[in-house]
């Protein structure tokens, strides 16, 4: 199915992401041994033809390429420190959630101890994996991403981000930011409507396609950041986007202002530095430059 | 073109989104007389068909139907209140932004007036008008609703959410919160990254699929909430959910840490409360019952 999938391959970690990269690879054909470090987590898999490895060291033998799947970075060097010797002239994939600065201490282990690394960011949840909509983030090896690619594009859609291993992780991190900060905009807004007596779901009913709408707000605050000029004509200023409003109609309804208080504290900082006739992007400037504690610990309205 | 294309309307207001509400009753062959507090907006909309008029007076006099669109409520206040004995027997629509308070307060004084009120909320920017994805939340007289339908279909999709003036105003805002709110999260991704060299138009590029993906969560969230048991399987739990590493990586780019730590104490004040196994959605609890105000002012970790 693939013009690889003679290359034997190493699966460490069968949570529910690790099983799902394993089960994607046993379906195309390879010839995949898994491990985990707490039985039966690979019967699924072995009914499926994969090979269930009772030690590490003999996951790692059965494999040219070892990919690491786990809890976490500390995870991963329990796992892996013991049997560096093993992996040495080896290929080492690893998609374990890290920070930027974990991947490079991992590249750099692996670099000592002859092993190639690459470094991988799961955008996806495992039901996503092999379907439409999975992306994921890879940066380290550049070797090893171009030759093992025709694998990696079977768990989505591949990306390479450059030499330094951190780089996967942190643009997976700078994702997920958005993506968790999202939710919490969202929650507000189901908290907000609930006492009106509006479901969850009415609410997602509405959300949904407006929120997906906005995201096409994006390009233009990037065009206006990357120009770096937030005078622009044409732009919704940071004077009009001011959300008492909003904060007073929630403490209204009871509930706690702090999600919209925190973007009510990213303008407010640009307005009060004379900005406020400037454009709404501008709020990354309250991000990229982060003031002293006094002006990120206000008081939230509903308690204050 | 419409079934009620001979109602006569004059709209006041004519900034950018009051001007792009006439410009769709002209288009659509409505009798449109227009009138703005300083001169020369109405030019445009006089060229494509519409009558100006010199005041509020002459505006109302014209219009069976009167359409407010100001800056705010006060302004909505400074202009109806002299001309409450012209508007008694005729119709209003505000779509003003407003509160839900200050709504359902415009509402009762159109009643003590004898004007039939419709409130609307906008969900859309003036250029959306018209076209595809512009939706209008109204609430108040279902009767106003219902007899000008074919009007406000001009606008966008038409919602009626019921009698109180003032619920459409609350859905606006709760779907402007989780805007303004993803904005930051969209905006705290873009700052994560401009350190390692990419721009805000790559980090859109990823983030506009990414978000748009992610909204499909919502319904599930949705279900758990409605469904009132945060303890369903197949969730990821609050203490997967932790943004450490999230909050560390952050730190690391010398960045605010503050639309993370946000979310972070939503999370936080569930897991201390004894819920870590329960599922993400139950950061809504957190949102729903306020804490002191201490639980709100944590230090943020960049600045700490």
């Amino acid at each position: 199915m693939t013009s690889d999938n003679n290359v034997q391959v190493s699966v460490l970690g069968l949570g529910a992401m690790g099983a799902a990269l394993a089960h994607a690879l046993v379906t195309a054909g390879y010839a995949t041994t898994v491990w985990n470090r707490s039985p039966g987590k690979a019967d699924g898999l072995v009914a499926q033809g994969a090979e269930a490895a009772a030690t590490t060291v003999d996951a790692v033998r059965a494999g040219r390429l070892v990919i690491v799947c786990l809890l976490d970075h500390a995870s991963v060097h329990e796992v892996l420190d013991p049997i560096a010797h093993e992996l040495s002239g080896r290929t080492l994939i690893n998609v374990t959630t890290s920070s930027p600065a974990q991947s490079r201490e991992l590249a750099a282990w692996a670099a000592q101890a002859g092993v190639a690394y690459l470094d991988g960011g799961i955008m996806a949840v495992p039901q996503m994996i092999g379907r439409p909509g999975a992306s994921v983030l890879y940066s380290g090896s550049a070797d090893v991403f171009h030759q093992y690619r025709p694998l990696l594009d079977l768990w989505g859609t591949s990306t390479y981000f450059g030499e330094d291993a951190g780089l996967a992780s942190l643009y997976d991190l700078a994702l997920l930011a958005g993506m968790y900060v999202m939710f919490a905009g969202f929650m507000h807004g189901t908290a907000m409507v609930a006492p009106a007596g509006m479901t969850a779901r009415q609410f997602a009913d509405m959300a949904t396609p407006w929120l997906t709408a906005m995201t096409g707000a994006f390009q233009g605050f990037a065009a206006v950041i990357d120009g770096g000029d937030y005078t622009v004509k044409g732009q919704q200023s940071l004077e009009f986007s001011t959300l008492d409003t909003l904060l007073a109609a929630s403490s209204d309804q009871g509930i706690s202002t702090e999600a919209v208080a925190m973007v009510q504290r990213l303008i407010q900082r640009q307005i009060d530095a004379g900005h406020g006739k400037e454009g709404f992007a501008r709020i990354i400037e309250s991000i990229k430059h982060p003031q002293n504690p006094q002006d990120l610990v206000e008081h939230d309205p509903i308690t204050a």
